[in-house]
Order: C-alpha cells, then sequence, then structure tokens
C-alpha cells in the first residue's frame, strides 16, 4: 500500500453524500473479488449502510440538480475557442443518459429493499456482532452456496443500483476532471484558500510523508492542516508540508 | 465454500455472548491474512464490536464463574473409573490458567479503550458510511503505512484481548468436547427434546442440503426447525431432514 495516497475531502453536503455513496459502491465491488465469509460480510455491510443512505436523503433529487448543472456547463464550454466538440457532445449525451435514467425512476433502490432475503438479515447488521450464525442462519445458508451462486445474486443485487452508480460515477467524473493536481505549501503545516464555487478538495500526500491532512471550512475558505500521530493522540505539525492539491 | 456447515445456537443468554465474541476474534484473526483496506475496516469494525459487548455485560465474570463450575466438573470426572488422569489434569490446569489470568484483571480491554488512535476512529464506525476517507483521514493515512506495520498494530491490539480469547478457548473448548455428533432425522422438518442443562447445540447439514436449522427454546425443551428460502422468503420445509446433532 505504499504508493501516493490521494485524501478527498467533500466541501458541501451533496458531495459528502456523494463520496460516501461511491466509496460503499467500491467496497461492494471489492468484496465481490474474492467470495468468502468475510467478504459477503463486507459486502452486505456495505449494501445496507448504501440503503440507508439513500433512504435518509433524496440523493436521486440531489443528482439531477447537479447534473443539470453540470449540462449547462457543458453547453457553456461549446462556445469557447479550440474546445473538443466532439468530446464534448460525448460527454453531453452521457449526461443526459444519466438524467434520463433517474428520471424514469422513482426511487433509487427500491427493487433491493423489498427484496425479501436481504429484509430478514439487514436489521440484523446494524447490533453489535450481531450477524452472528445464530441470528442469520439463513445468511450462513446462502455464504455456503457455491461460490458462483453466491456472485451472482451479489451482481444481481448491485445491477438494481446500477443507474445510481452510473450518474454517481459520471457527476464525480466532471467534477474531478479538468481539475489537475498543483504543487503546493502548507507553511508549518497549515493552507488556505477560496473555497467560492468548489466542491471537493483532493489531496495527494507522498507515501513517505508521516503527516495527513484535516479539512475544515465554509462557503467562503478552507482551511488544510497536517497532522501527525503522537504518543497521545494526533497534533498538527510544525513543519512545511509539500502537496498536491485539486480543488474542484 | 461447499463443505458441510455447523450451524451453532446458543441455549442460553452467556454462551450467546461467548459465541459472538469466538466469532467476531475470529474474523479480526481472518482480516489479518491479507492486509489491504478491505480487510482492515474489517478487522476494526469486528474489534469495535467487541469492544461494545465487552461494555454491556460483565463477560469475565461470566468466564470465571462457568470456568469454576468447569473445573468441579473436571473434579468429578477424576472419581471415574478408567479416566486418563493425565490428560484431565492437564485441562485441569489450563482452566486454572484461565481463571488465574481472569482473576488478575479488573476490566478486560480496558487497554484498547484507552488506546488514542482506537478511541479516535471507533465512534465513526457505528454510522451509516461512516468511516470514509474524510471522516477518518488518521485511519486512511494508517492504512496506507507499510503492511508489516498496520499487522503489527493489528496484532499488538489483539494481544490485549489474549486472556479473554484464552478463556473463551478453553471454556468452548471444555463445552463442545465429548459432545460427539449423533445422526438423527427432523421428521417434517421438525426436531424437539429436552434442553435440560444445555448451552449449545451444534447442527451439522450436508452442503447439498436446501434447508438450514432456525431453534426456538426455553429451559426445558428446544426445538429445531428446517426452514427453506422461497421465493416470497423462508418457509419451513415439510420433508424429513437427517442432520448431525451435538448437544453440550
Amino acid at each position: 500500500m505504499a504508493e501516493a495516497f490521494t485524501y478527498q475531502f467533500p466541501l458541501n453536503e451533496t458531495s459528502r453524500a456523494y463520496l460516501r455513496i461511491e466509496q460503499l459502491l467500491l467496497r461492494c465491488h471489492q468484496a465481490m473479488q474474492h467470495i468468502n465469509e468475510q467478504s459477503c460480510l463486507s459486502y452486505f455491510a456495505a449494501l445496507f449502510d448504501l440503503l440507508e443512505l439513500l433512504e435518509r436523503a433524496d440523493v436521486r433529487q440531489d443528482l439531477i440538480k447537479d447534473l443539470e448543472v453540470q449540462q449547462k456547463e457543458l453547453a457553456r464550454w461549446a462556445t469557447y475557442p479550440n474546445v473538443d466538440l466532439e468530446a464534448l457532445a460525448k460527454l453531453e449525451a452521457a449526461n443526459q443518459h444519466c438524467l434520463t435514467n433517474l428520471r424514469s425512476q422513482n426511487r433509487l433502490a427500491n427493487c433491493l429493499k423489498s427484496d425479501k432475503f436481504l429484509s430478514g438479515i439487514r436489521q440484523r447488521f446494524s447490533i453489535p456482532g450481531g450477524n452472528c450464525c445464530f441470528d442469520l442462519p439463513q445468511l450462513y445458508h446462502w455464504m455456503n452456496l457455491p461460490a458462483e451462486k453466491c456472485l451472482g445474486d451479489m451482481k444481481n443485487w448491485l445491477r438494481q443500483l446500477d443507474i445510481l452508480a452510473g450518474a454517481i460515477a459520471q457527476l464525480m467524473h466532471l467534477i474531478r476532471d479538468g481539475k489537475p493536481f498543483q504543487r503546493v505549501i502548507a507553511r508549518k503545516g497549515f493552507y488556505q484558500a477560496s473555497a467560492e464555487n468548489l466542491q471537493l478538495l483532493r489531496i495527494s500526500c507522498a507515501p513517505e510523508q508521516t503527516v495527513f491532512p484535516t479539512v475544515s471550512g465554509n462557503k467562503h475558505r478552507f482551511t488544510i492542516r497536517f497532522m501527525q500521530h503522537t504518543d497521545s493522540g494526533t497534533a498538527a505539525t510544525e513543519n512545511d508540508i509539500e502537496f498536491l492539491l485539486s480543488a474542484s
């Protein structure tokens, strides 16, 4: 795991939700790479967290709004000189495809919520240590079916979230794309800049660095403070820290 | 995963807690076999569930009580003819070792609860999708350290639970040992017997069976009912089911 690691920090509530969803979807996919008891439990834990997030916020409506903003942005790009109009048309078509899909669904993940097997085991996952064999014999029976059967079911469940996954991927691609990393220095571990019109910070640190970034901010400014592990917890570093920053 | 699978059902509250702890410790160990982001998150989720269980119930006191009962039981065995007294003495010594260890600690897992790194990340694990990179940059920094460093830390934390793990392993060994599996038949998927002095049922099913057991019971009787997955959820089977049963 010794590569440069990119930390991502959302600067508003919707980006925060998108990043969570993106990470939970990634965990489901990672869990499907090797089917065993541990990975199956990780899969369900991530899937149920996803369902919980989707129930709490109207992610579908937020995605539609944000993709519409991006669509207008793309149209604005088309008026600039030297723009690759073909690439732009592709992006606009992909955006439109996501919007059409989102508008065609009333609620994301409805099928998963009504799935008998999933709803029979879901509640137990929120109880500490609550997914033991005696709590959920039906789950352990399922986990002992041939791996192909398990994988097939896992893919099927995840497929119900394809529209969500596609829209999040498209939106995050548009947000991240075209915002290259720039080398900056946090003097005495501290960096501050304007947060106007920003949604996402990406901070890439060299693996040999013993510090990690924390971010605080409001609509107007964001602050990055580099911290280090100490014997008594964590503390702000006093060193100058060179890092790569992409602000979208 | 297509081997005969053994379901375990506790018949009282303490066995229930012991099985949960046993499973959570197993998950921690499984997570340490391949160090990656997914396995690290599984490790912490299991570890924090363990801490939660240990805070809720006085597991230490329960273990002392149950090991003392087993110690008397072992002494009773020594009066039987044809007993392997050497093996018995070893069991008694192991039991005594666990008891001495348990009595020497005021609270299990105290070191883990006061660990700055762990307590800094623990709370986030109970929030759905709450262990994202931006929630816990210090955790993601740690996960990107060299795998040997992560593994070393994981082993160190788990070592704080050695006394607990040793006592649970010893007790569950004594409970399970000497109770061989017997082939029985659940007529029309239903099996009932006396639960007097029982703590644990183990039910082993052939992998090709499409049914799984559920258990209900009280102090006097336990009931095993075999269920199957149906399109509308699960339903009791009407078939005779042959299975292996060990009642401890």
